[in-house]
């Protein structure tokens, strides 16, 4: 059986609140570590600010480059919400009335309703809306692009409906921890990769910890995960090996 | 006195383990809140992987479009550091031995040295080596762009020593929290954004708070701000206005 080639993800965070720092980031952070859970390799992220242009050419070329994108932040009813319009321009669609929409929309807002929030319920035009059980709204997708809200707690509440649309085969890690100079492991780890195929990382640490360097070591098949393991462990002088996991 | 056009920035944080949720971005983060302290606007953040053409092609982009540029990562001496590579292939330049930069790795190291660190001697042609008190290494620049290490620690350091080269006038916040909804608010921030040319920007929170929205006004220029935000204030009915900072 050969295997599919796994599916990898852009995430784009929308927002000049994060830019400005106003409000550190939680989202693209979330959506990484998600993302490893699911197996599913994150190649980039852009965190942009509320400019359509800039959105526009960004969803565009996350859209061309990787198999699944997210947006999020800036689908509010406000001025400064502006990610539909320019994801519309990313796909060259009109903005349409969603009257599916509108009536969840007044529906949940019943005496509250206000004109604004029909803002809303405007959508590019081929955008499928996808329900999932226990949501009031439905998450929007265009293309390979799901737009999800800014807002932290309801982003999260969206992202966990649809994740497991995502999964792929596990990515699986192991950590080595070593005292030993990361100048003294250059030579190894290149060799080690080159002959394994095994994704080496190597993280020095100048904090005051008990390791130098953080080797990592990572692969979709376990097998050859181990024995790569085993083969850097054991060029590793002991004395020199704090921990693994 | 006509003013100048305040400087804006780009970051770019490379390392395949901040993409896979080894480790959280600290570094892209920290230098958000150091350009805003420093008045600079960051306009875009990216994360990047190890990978020597999406590197190439973001440093041209982002030095073309920012007036400062931050790298952070990959500029270690193991197989996966392919910043300073990627980043001669973005300006076309040789990558060429420092001997100034050899010295003063050779003296670091002392007896520790081994030919492995000799890779960060290797610099684009017609890199700037930039001292600064106190700093054992210099920090390197090419054109416009600033290369920094990953490890957080040293990175803090290397741009606590650069910081003040880049101060702008300072652009002032304010921020008023109130219980009115975001729909509700949509159409006098939008008319007090275009009459008073103050950034405004409005951010509901669905958590539990004694606020639903974080309605921020931002400008350089004191009095407008002032102006704006008392607008504002009065436009707020007396009850829905939690607090104001």
């Amino acid at each position: 059986m050969s295997p599919q080639k796994p599916k990898v993800a852009g995430i784009i965070a929308i927002g000049n609140e994060i830019l400005s720092g106003k409000v550190t980031d939680l989202n693209a952070t979330h959506l990484i570590q998600q993302f490893r859970e699911l197996g599913v390799e994150a190649k980039r992220v852009a965190i942009i600010p509320d400019e359509i242009p800039v959105i526009r050419d960004q969803v565009r070329e996350f859209s061309a480059s990787f198999d699944i994108v997210i947006t999020t932040g800036g689908v509010g009813p406000t001025h400064d919400d502006v990610t539909i319009e320019a994801i519309a321009a990313a796909f060259n669609r009109p903005i349409v009335p969603s009257p599916e929409l509108e009536a969840v929309i007044r529906e949940y807002f019943k005496d509250d309703f206000k004109d604004a929030w029909l803002r809303m319920a405007r959508i590019p035009e081929g955008t499928e809306l996808v329900w999932r059980d226990g949501m009031p709204f439905p998450i929007t997708k265009l293309e390979n692009v799901w737009i999800l809200p800014g807002e932290p707690s309801v982003m999260r509440k969206k992202f966990a409906a649809i994740r497991e649309d995502f999964r792929q085969t596990p990515i699986h890690v192991r950590r080595l921890f070593t005292t030993w100079e990361e100048g003294d492991l250059a030579e190894l780890l290149e060799k080690l990769e080159a002959e394994t195929g095994v994704a080496i990382g190597s993280y020095p640490t100048y904090e005051d910890r008990d390791y130098k360097v953080m080797i990592t070591l990572e692969s979709r098949d376990a097998k050859i995960l181990e024995s790569a393991t085993r083969r850097l462990r054991c060029s590793i002088p002991r004395e020199l090996l704090v921990r693994e996991d």
